[in-house]
């Protein structure tokens, strides 16, 4: 067995067993980070049903519409067999076909589209759960390949924002400095731009703003926060196909010179502490609400609680945003493999914003940050 | 009311009609097609529950977290109102507070991911349905606006196709070609290219190839499938927001000069006279899959019909694969206003595929071809 098909042979297995610990008979998921995790490749469709079926007690199978089968060419040799579906067939009784016994319950992906998830429920006549809990149980601890993967991501996106000065010049608009951002991102090893956030003055202020033809001021306050996923191959380094797809995401927040905001410079004082008092409370056995709780007094501490209007962080991996949560009610300890951003931040509305974000790894005594660009403030 | 209001609200006011249809009590839409359709905008969350809550004996409402709220700037003044949740709040709860009372069966968005419909079942423990009936009773049948729409959608691909000699050329990758092809789609009013295919050679034989590395030869046959949403505005036409969304789909088969496979003129002409029949068979009252056999009946009758792989036709809309599907099986009558792709095709694995696509739209005697570039054979 090749050794890629045995890394993705064991992960099948592993999900097995986590089927079985939900007390589900099978679990069927349908394209996206899943199946990249599980099969190493993943090929979308439109409306027709493509899924991989992991009965508990028979061997997991592939069922694609046949005129999308070559697409599938990349899946590693031997690792699941791949049966097709043709225009006119049902391909719900198809899975339902393929289930061994009838079980208690289908576990269906967490991103499935319901009118999958209920047609499957109809073919089969089995209730179905979410099989989110199950993947999460594997994907959530990241092995030392994949922290590797997320640190090459991380490296990788450092070196953008270490140039942002060259992009980022008062008198451009947002959409003009994200799309030389965006060239940056692909140039770096990045598979794509996933967001480009250009947040100049105002519209700092909205976390999910991401780039408009607003002109950057001199003195403008700016929020860049970038990522995509990455190819895993480092520049001039060998292609590493387990290593693709894992995520970058990064935030800085600059100042144009000029004169900011008077209470700019206090602001980003606080946020880079938060940040700071988030990372050092990161380690096994903390609940993920304790790092939120921890970036967040500092902010509160400070006077600007109200301002603080997200969660701490999200989990990264083969999604930008997935398991584990850094939010208040997210009682979970943390655990060594666990990645996830610190990103605390205050929004003045009408005003500007400030966020930090690093991606951190957490290890058997602490964490370690995967990205390692200035946070200091910097002047473009 | 302005006009784009009384629009989205007479729409609001069907889904409701449809939705008790169905013996639902509400209907819960997340963002995608049918949000653009019912409300003329839609914002795409990563995780977090964004949704259009209608309920059959109250007030819609639209519920999204706070701080993706001001994306929704663009939404029909005095439409529906917005509520937020923050990081932290339960919003499935949130909508399970909003719903007046209990009822039988929730309808759920088809295209929900599973995640947000079981957890919407678990708040507020009502069963869960599909929305897509519902939605398509609306959606299937385009009123004059959309069908100008699909018009202007069309127009601008048939000019893209019409220009495909300036990027056809032997020596080129597909690779190369399709990222020319997907500049001018963009040229040509496209909101973005959504497909690309340009499948040349034994490339051509797989239906959804999209486009490769491949060098194209002289003497290849060449099948370029493409499309997109489209802006809405003609060139030099005003904006007209109504109009935007819509898709275009068209594909021609182009033989390159040089030495050609000697079946392909006959199976080219085969395709065109199945195209042809598929067209002239439709109209209102014919069976959505009388016009997948008609098209069939061509292709079988020349002794090709194990290389007609797929089904004859999709609906197209603010989908680009949309009710109604022309499959055997499929015993719907066609109604005036229903709009589909008519594409049959020969594959021949290893040597070369033939396609020729048009969207029609049902009248009220026949159909009309909304794709009018030429469908004779093209050397380029």
């Amino acid at each position: 067995m090749p050794a890629a098909t045995t890394t993705y042979a064991a992960r099948l297995a592993g999900l097995r067993q986590q089927v079985a610990s939900l007390g589900a008979g099978a679990a069927v998921l349908t394209p996206g980070p899943d199946l990249e995790y599980l099969l190493g490749v993943s090929v979308t469709s439109h409306e027709r049903l493509s899924c991989l079926v992991v009965p508990v007690d028979a061997e997991p199978f592939l069922l694609v519409p046949e005129l999308e089968r070559l697409g599938w060419a990349d899946l590693p040799a031997g690792l699941v067999p791949v049966a097709s579906w043709l225009d006119g067939d049902d391909p719900y009784a198809r899975v339902a076909d393929g289930l061994p016994s009838a079980g208690q319950l289908l576990a269906v992906g967490d991103h499935m589209p319901a009118v999958h998830a209920l047609r499957l429920r109809a073919a089969t006549g089995i209730e179905v759960t979410l099989a989110g809990p199950a993947l999460a149980a594997l994907r959530v601890r990241k092995t030392g390949q994949e922290i590797a993967a997320l640190a090459i991501a991380g490296a990788a996106i450092d070196r953008v924002q270490e140039r942002i000065g060259e992009w980022l010049r008062p008198g451009r608009t947002e959409h003009e400095v994200a799309a030389d951002i965006a060239d940056a991102i692909v140039e770096e090893g990045h598979q794509r731009p996933d967001f480009v956030i250009v947040g100049s003055g105002p519209n700092g202020a909205s976390p999910h703003h991401e780039a408009s033809d607003r002109i950057v001021q001199p003195g403008d306050v700016v929020v860049i926060d970038i990522g995509g996923p990455h190819s895993g191959t480092e520049p001039g380094g060998p292609p590493a196909a387990n290593l693709a797809g894992y995520f970058s995401d990064c935030t800085r927040t600059y100042q144009m010179a000029g004169s900011a905001d008077s209470e700019f410079a206090a602001v980003y004082e606080v946020v880079r502490r938060a940040q700071q008092a988030g990372v050092d409370a990161v380690r096994p056995g903390v609940a993920a609400e304790d790092v939120d709780a921890a970036a967040r007094a500092v902010i509160e501490a400070a006077g600007y609680g109200a301002y603080f209007i997200t969660r701490t962080g999200h989990g990264i991996g083969l999604e930008v945003h997935e398991d584990p949560y850094l939010v208040a009610g997210n009682t979970a300890p943390l655990e060594p493999g666990m990645t996830f951003s610190v990103e605390p931040g205050i929004y003045l509305p009408g005003r500007f914003g400030v966020r930090i974000e690093d991606i951190v790894a957490v290890t058997d005594i602490g964490s370690l940050r995967l990205n390692n660009c200035p946070r200091d403030l910097i002047m473009v």
